[in-house]
């Protein structure tokens, strides 16, 4: 049996932290009790402060909770946290400091060597950090989890399988990323408007660094990196929602084109066994068509939160590619952060 | 001095047939005297067929001029093929049999081991192979020339002066295409809508292996490949015109970054030097912004016969990695076209 | 209680028709027993012969449905059509002639004199006209019932208050329609990519005409048309799915502005009465924010089924202006003709 | 003969003073020597300070020129303003003040009585107001002329040949705007993507206000409005540049299609006869396709200065209605204001 634990929103108004609300309006295990952001929205109600940007109407549950300042004293049992990555590694600071469970979607703190990286489907072992940081916080009872980048969380989900099962060597992502990555307003519309941007601020080493924590070992209390090559070139895209990757792989071992395609179709791992609330059926779905995955029709599947793979061909420099597909604000951010507490609220590190 | 040509225009109301219109009004030595359209627009003159889709009106001169089938006796010197694939084959080889020299954009006889896959900045000796045409051909005196696919000639221009300095390993390509190069109508709106789609029918082989034959060796009558590896994967992106990659590549031999960037920028050959009508003066265009190029704001660099290079950094997996950019039916198919028909004219094989 | 009626699609694979696979799966008392199509497909299995474009995955009880041709043959009680306009007057007539209701989203019979043009929170008295079709064909059993082209049905269930409560003297609207409404492939994107089209065909006289029908009064077995004068121009912008109309109505009478949003706001009918399964709550759905509403965030109020006002002022020529908006292939088109059916099983006209 | 006058642009890093630095480079009269900005640019130089937004590179003459405060200092002999609403009050009278005279794109002082409100195919003898400025500030000898909002002047250039012909009574315009004519960062590109904005700020109001005073009659030292009924509703759709309108108007006397079109086409004033460089030779283009103007198609004609109409037809509420289109940061911005200065150059009111 599940108990409901008490939640605030760190940054509530923005484009992620709507998310959150969206995604918890109705959770069994999560209520909001508090909502916190740090532009001039403080001290109004949350309808009157949020321009709801998401399809659908702002659940009538948040409406008149008040906006509050982005501080310790929120009246809730953990904090999920989606602000801009300036003022994060202050506040997180502040809210762990003051003993709350921080799990965050914020740049901050990743590669923290005592802060785990979660994606629970692949490294959930890591929580074993939050012992690491509670040791050197004589006193302290909080700690910050955190979740990857958007565009990391979809590769890392595409190459684990293929990490456990071959080992890989080196991977190449080139991805097309969607304008709700750059959060509201974000990316000028006639910036966009029938363009392609080459660069994302720190996208690229985002992706180069933190896939090597993800699927590192876990070694006493810090993370040994994964022992890969990764490259990325990033783009932003005239898309919504959806982020995209061109996907090559070289791998340790041989493996089979069907070797591999069952190693994606069939991953499987303890979020599911615990069928946690967020986790989808299918981690990984594999597309046949020759021209998916595509993000209008496939950024919803498992409600945001399974990946899409399409196209696995051989590949004439590395050993096979591929295209990879998720919803970056679901499984991406907001999704993420809530499956990394339900994972923790079912291994005992939330109570 | 030069003579003036008379040419016709085989598929003239498609959108490459619009540019070859566009491109050849007012040149100095070709002028438009045949246009031929395989659609029911034969017996009508152009203003009547053609829905004009290119910003600006239709040129006057072309207006009264009737319409054609794509057959062998129009009343010109040479004709620019813009033919569908599927009849291409066959009429651009009626054309050849009956004494025409065709300069074709379409992939029909591309790799055809007696016809030039040319691009006059890389390997104009490839026209030596006009000969092996004849020859095989008693009595004809018509013959083939081609252009590359447009996003190949984009990826050739960019390696060919690190294969000519370098030499080149391996190469991977990641490619964001504008929807002009579908033709009309192409891909339907509902399709590309808030969307990517991963995939181009036969883009990654033409790409894949039209590359080799380009930066080939002539060997007597026929073209020695290239010894390199090229991957390619192909996307269609919300963008009217210019094509996008993202390119890494391995070469053979070390070299510094800024011995790259040099040999980007200080790229120039024949067609410069003989001051072609359509040749940029500048081949490519090396960028040092961050977020350059862009389609939108470079793919008319150069009136659209540039190329645009930017992002250039050492990558993790290959040597190094950068953007390129051109406009897909500028450079990368009338225009190249037309280039390949000026340097012809110029070393003597239309007269 | 109700009971299922077995239902056949025609003109199953286009937008339309995917619309009415969506929305009858699960549907209470209609069930898809025959799938039609006049294209090529027939003879497959629908999962072979369509390309789902919807969000989501195609329903699985359809997939193994044999695609078969729209000829009276089709194992069902009543008939779905969404046929081109130009096969749909013969075959939906050869439908009715052999017995079948048919229930019809094409334009082809709409402006029949005895066929009723539905919508159901207007006009339900209009299916009256049945009994004239069954009385001008002997031993004839079917009949034609349809419903308005997708802008008209917007347009008039925002008069439909104000006509009753106030009269109309005048209407001028001005629309902007996304592009499922031209069907698949539709409208090319490089026709929409960075531009607004001013031309729909056939568009503006739909709207002018059907409009007087629609609001038009039962005498015997015709209708009289609505005393009205009705001006449409039609734009087709680029946004997927959710047509706006800025709209200026001159009254016959006097009425407040709080009269006015009173009469959208509270306006209900008959299949709110009835609960008819795809009836929404609230038909107008009234938003008083200065920039609402929008096709993106409001076109799915009401699953679909509502339609929303907003920016309802004063109008300096008019009496009063607005903006309103609906999903035009929900509530302008599959959903329209499956409310209709539902109105006609609760009133007897199927069974 | 003309002389070569030095301008100032004030608000020269903005989406329209790009416009402004674009349209002056190379003209015959006016040579830029200052450039101010609002912003936090001031001190570096224009190529430091402003992010080329245009296609095309920024002028090479510009590029070192140092970026000032907007304040009445710059050593020039009069300035272009397109500065933010807000601040343009304060700064354009001070420049005023000083001598300066101010040719103005903001709406500051657009109603104010003495000032023209100036399109000069419209009402060039508005001038004269200029006269009534300079005697209420004794010793000032500056002066400020406004061109109308982006929308307005289209409107009325279109409404000017049916006023002066027939006589309008009443005017209903809804438009369909461009993404830049709310400047940079202006819209986000999420607020826009696959949807449309029913709103923008002050709009309707300006277009309701601004063109009666732009077809009004001159009287002594004040301008009489026009008397006529005018209705906006104004919509931003995503579209980079091109302002589109759909319009119906009533005429005051009986007209004829024939005499609508003939009077739309055959209009030309004093700036055509006067051959002022900026002024198009065809004011107003007809177009008889069913489907044009066109935003992508049709915003360039005439270098951006000539309005196009179409679609024009009777209609059932007032008498006719049409299509109408330009470019907004040309003919509706920059090029309006320099127009402007042309034609007050060409008049002694500059020297």
């Amino acid at each position: 049996m599940t108990k409901t634990l008490r939640v605030g929103i760190l940054g509530a108004t923005g484009m992620v932290g709507q998310r959150f609300v969206e995604l918890l309006e109705n959770h069994p295990q999560f209520q909001i009790t508090a909502l916190a952001a740090s532009d001039r929205s403080q001290g109004k109600t949350f309808a009157e402060a949020c321009t709801w940007r998401l399809a659908g109407a702002m659940p009538e549950s948040v409406k008149t909770l008040a906006v509050q300042a982005p501080e310790p004293t929120l009246d809730c049992d953990l904090v999920f946290s989606s602000l801009p990555g300036d003022i994060a590694r202050r506040t997180e600071g502040d809210f762990a400091a003051a003993g709350y469970p921080v799990i965050s979607n914020s740049s901050a703190f990743r590669m923290d060597h005592d802060v785990p990286l979660l994606i629970p489907e692949i490294n959930p072992e890591h929580l074993a950090l939050i012992d690491a940081q509670k040791k050197s916080s004589n006193g302290q009872h909080g700690f910050i989890v955190t979740n990857p980048n958007c565009s990391t969380i979809m590769l890392a989900l595409a190459l684990a399988p293929l990490h456990q099962k071959f080992g890989i060597e080196s991977v190449i992502a080139t991805t097309m990323q969607a304008l709700s990555g750059a959060g509201y307003p974000g990316v000028a519309s006639l910036a966009i408007s029938d363009n392609v941007l080459p660069f994302i601020e720190s996208e690229e080493e985002k992706i180069e660094q933190e896939t090597l924590k993800i699927l590192g070992k876990l070694n006493g209390e810090t993370i040994d990196d994964a022992q890969m090559r990764v490259s990325a070139q990033c783009h932003r895209v005239n898309v919504s929602d959806g982020h995209l990757a061109a996907v090559r792989v070289k791998l340790k071992g041989p493996a089979k084109i069907d070797e591999v395609k069952q190693a994606f179709s069939s991953f499987s791992a303890l979020p599911q066994e615990l069928k946690l609330h967020s986790a989808p059926e299918q981690v990984i779905i594999v597309r046949e068509e020759k021209d998916r995955p595509q993000p209008r029709l496939d950024r919803d599947a498992g409600n945001g939160m399974s990946i899409t793979i399409g196209r696995l061909q051989p590949d004439n420099v590395l050993d096979y590619r591929f295209v990879v597909l998720s919803h970056n604000t679901i499984r991406g951010a907001a999704g993420a952060a809530i499956l990394n507490a339900e994972l923790m609220l079912a291994m005992g590190n939330l109570k």
